[in-house]
């Protein structure tokens, strides 16, 4: 069982990013949603997306990190609120920091599983955690303080 | 006075990468050359490249980051050896881990210039720190650890 997609939940001046925004024609349209405690997302790379031949390009890989931790941070902010998503609007948040460690190359071709929890939250921050795995194998790992969208840039 | 750009210089078989392949037409064709004693590379996002209106998407700051800091290992790989870039092979690495403190929302439309230097060197690795600004203002910072690329993936 999982939710409705966090993304399609975020108001629309904030749904335009080249990573995850549901009106960005030419971007990736990355979807996450819960499933049980993890927010999880399903990515499969196009073949453009290449390093070296045969393995995923390291830039795709934060910026699936990137996206999916803001949509874990939102999502974990309405269920603290005892909602769901789609219930009333989805906070945005933007990045603060970003850490990402390749731990093998990601073949180039399966569907991508990133798996997120939130290790920590604060008032002004929350981190979250990942895992990136292909054909059920982790390649990578993501740290990711997000921080609520500032009022100066809404 | 600037060096070739380390990319046209990179073998043709890994030339393909999104970020920076001279060999991939869909990608972003990042091109890095020292200046000084510092590796530089300026890219002017797409208007794709959105995160929120106005501003740049975290995950290609990233991805410039992550291409970047590859050039420089390489490029310094190749100085010291007493070579210039495009005399003999230029190395290629591969990205261990990624770091990238975003320090306030980079501006969309001006062009970015991202400075990198090599801060460690080991047998094993290369550690590249960069900033990144855009009209003057340092809006980003990058550390990233890069390695040889491993004969398994060649």
């Amino acid at each position: 069982m999982t939710s409705p997609v966090v993304q399609h939940h975020y108001p629309e001046i904030f749904a335009h990013c080249y990573g995850c925004g549901r009106m960005n024609d030419l971007g990736l349209q990355l979807k996450s949603a819960w499933e049980g405690d993890e927010v999880v997302a399903r990515y499969t790379p196009r073949p453009e997306h290449i390093a070296i031949p045969g393995f995923v390009y390291g830039g795709l890989l934060a910026s699936l990190i990137d996206c999916h931790a803001m949509a874990t941070a939102a999502a974990h902010a309405v269920r603290l609120a005892g909602r769901t998503i789609g219930e009333g609007e989805t906070p945005r948040y933007v990045t603060a920091a970003l850490h990402v460690d390749y731990l093998k190359p990601t073949p180039l071709g399966p569907e991508l599983v990133i798996r997120a929890r939130v290790a920590e939250t604060g008032k002004r921050k929350v981190v979250v955690r990942m895992t990136v795995t292909a054909d059920g194998i982790e390649t990578a790992r993501g740290e990711v303080v997000a921080a609520p969208l500032p009022g100066s840039m809404g």
